[in-house]
């Protein structure tokens, strides 16, 4: 997908909410656990239910892979559907790979061919050589491990590097990569105020927020240092929409969910004026 | 696997040769193409012919990522071989994952519990809370990216924080986690004087080092630098023995190269007295 498109649907749906599928078969709902396909049933839901009020969806790899083969072919049918049903959508796969050169061009197939994801979530530690081979693919997104929310992320990300914080290194030193102008980045919520030095470096790029909800984010405070012209943040929440009822209700209960998240976001548009 | 079986193991065969089964199907014989399941096939047939030479195969699940579902299938099916007709065989998923402690939980369940892997490769830079729910589980071994030996590893990895090269900082603070007991790490061979340095660090921890070979490194370089009273060393081999041949021989060829690398290892073993 293009970034125009991307753009484009934010502002026709007033949304920059990404909905992440993590999904835990200990979590969902226990009549769907008959289905004959659980994981699969379950995401299509949630996928009908709220995608009026997103423009992306992440599953997290991570969860599929736990099941096996029974999670792979899970995450195939979500793909499928969400291709076939809701081509409009941008889709995440939230996997956080990197390796050498031909090792990442294998990633990049899997995630951007055979499963045919829009973009990927990449860590930096191994460089230019394991990154670029994701930015090769035209009209696919690289989202590129910056500062993260978790409690971890001090013990690498924050340390200073050349006289800055390693993730302002990794923001700067990947800006030469070749196809530079297919990054994203993963910018954590749970530190709103770090926003603004990140769009020093990178004033125009996408960032994948996590953590707003769940992790403790405010999305006033995101948009505040965060938003761009072209809007530029993709807000992610995953159990808040996802688990917002275990009962016969849960679709209804997520979709309402994820419709209050648009509607904040809808007011931080509207003072865009877009 | 417990360390000390992995140890015995290095000393009754005479090597320390891991083997990565960087399963390739534009690269395997031709004939193999026509078995219903070609990459298990080739596998097989690799594993067949190398195990007396070897202490371990580290399959690269980028390789089989890539095909899917049949991937996947073929990963599983690799992994039951191995442990059935060789388990004494050391495993690592050489995967290189990392995700907040929830997700990196679901890893280390796909490639601990559902494969039985005996370790995998893991990345640092999410910190702490990251790699500590691999660490967690009993007599299975996370193998941390220090310094690859890539290009890309100067972008970061060699950049200097607190006084020393991130890679030594990577090293440093992981040995404060918990359970750091089942920590190894992954060390590029390309750059054999940085052993020394890394082993003032972890004088006695197993280092997996790829990139003898293929990549350019030097068996005697490494073990002066590396070896420890416990060898503590696992060096990578993947397609110089993968693709000998691909010719019928193949297997047979593979087998050769393999028992060559073994006996530059016996020797550099029989330096030790062990």
């Amino acid at each position: 997908m293009k970034i125009d498109q991307l753009i484009a649907q934010i502002r026709e749906k007033k949304t920059f909410l990404c909905v992440g599928l993590d999904t835990d078969l200990d979590k969902i709902p226990e009549h769907l656990l008959k289905e004959e396909d659980p994981i699969f049933a379950f995401n299509k839901a949630i996928i009908d239910a709220t995608h009026q009020f997103c423009v992306a969806y992440k599953p997290n790899i991570a969860f599929y892979e736990a099941y096996g083969l029974k999670g792979w072919k899970a995450l195939e049918r979500t793909m499928e559907y969400l291709n076939t049903e809701y081509p409009e959508v941008f889709t995440i796969a939230d996997a956080k790979r990197g390796d050498i050169g031909n090792t990442s061009t294998r990633y990049a197939k899997a995630f951007f061919e055979t499963l045919n994801f829009d973009s990927i979530t990449i860590a930096p530690y191994m460089g230019k050589d394991s990154v670029e081979p994701f930015l090769a693919f035209k009209d696919k997104h690289t989202i590129l491990l910056a500062l993260t929310s978790n409690q971890g992320a001090f013990d690498f990300q924050t340390k200073q590097v050349n006289g800055q914080e390693l993730y302002k290194e990794v923001l700067a030193t990947s800006k030469s990569y070749k196809n530079a102008e297919n990054l994203m980045y993963v910018v954590g919520a749970t530190k709103a105020s770090y926003l603004s030095e990140v769009r020093q470096i990178v004033p125009e790029s996408f960032l994948l927020v996590p953590g707003v909800g769940a992790q403790g984010g405010n999305l006033q405070e995101v948009c505040k240092y965060g938003i761009t012209k072209d809007i530029g943040l993709l807000v992610n929440s995953s159990r808040g929409i996802l688990y917002a009822s275990q009962g016969l209700d849960f679709a209804k209960m997520a979709g309402d969910k994820a419709k209050s998240i648009q509607k904040e976001m809808e007011i931080e548009l509207n003072k865009l004026d877009v």
